[in-house]
């Protein structure tokens, strides 16, 4: 059966998405592999197998054309407000904190921050069907 | 530490990408939740905790931008000519099979498979880096 493994995004800058992914969510490089063309950088921490593939196009100078279909890569956190305070102070720009409610019950409490590029990223409070 | 969880994609026609994802990946329905002007759908196999989040937008009639940023979501199998075979027979159209290498070794093998809306899935066959 399949094993969803990864996903990718394309990105201008490598350093400067490597140290956001890394200051935002602790993912380090697992593997840096440079192709004549493109590098592809995979990044994971020890809370999930599942990586992000970073592809940057050399000679690429135009942002890329994020469309509105994508949506986001979302993680989870222990403790929501913690971890907005911590990224604020790490002179980040998360959006503010929501409450999602699904037939008068909680459903999801959430931010959302913007990586280098302008993808979104949801960050959600563990708990009830996020865990 | 965040944990990832999910991505998430906008699509037209639930019944339809709810089909596909099932077919080609053995993704199931975890969750469907409906709110007023949206649904969410989450869809996970037994091969990885981590969801792929389906949007469905009612009153959405035009086709999403993809844009040229986003990539892909990556799936792993273990044999991947009896996965692409498998899925040509189920009826899906998956690209050819290719072959990636890097200083001379292999580094992947792979075919690409576009979901209903256009999305490329990359298939990557099990080994190497791809576990």
């Amino acid at each position: 059966m399949a094993q969803a493994i990864h996903m990718m995004v394309r990105v201008l800058n490598e350093a400067r998405s490597v140290a956001f992914y890394e200051k935002a969510f602790g993912l380090t490089i697992a593997d840096r592999v440079d192709f004549d063309g493109f590098t592809l950088i995979y990044m994971s921490n020890p809370e999930a197998p599942f990586e992000i593939e970073l592809t940057v196009n050399k000679g690429q100078g135009e942002a890329y054309d994020l469309g509105n279909g994508y949506g986001h890569v979302a993680f989870a956190v222990d403790d929501l407000k913690v971890e907005h305070t911590r990224l604020v102070n790490a002179g980040l720009t998360p959006g503010d904190i929501k409450e999602m409610a699904h037939n008068g019950q909680p459903f999801g409490t959430f931010f959302f921050i913007q990586d280098p590029d302008g993808y979104k990223i949801e960050v959600l409070q563990k708990g009830g069907r996020f865990v």
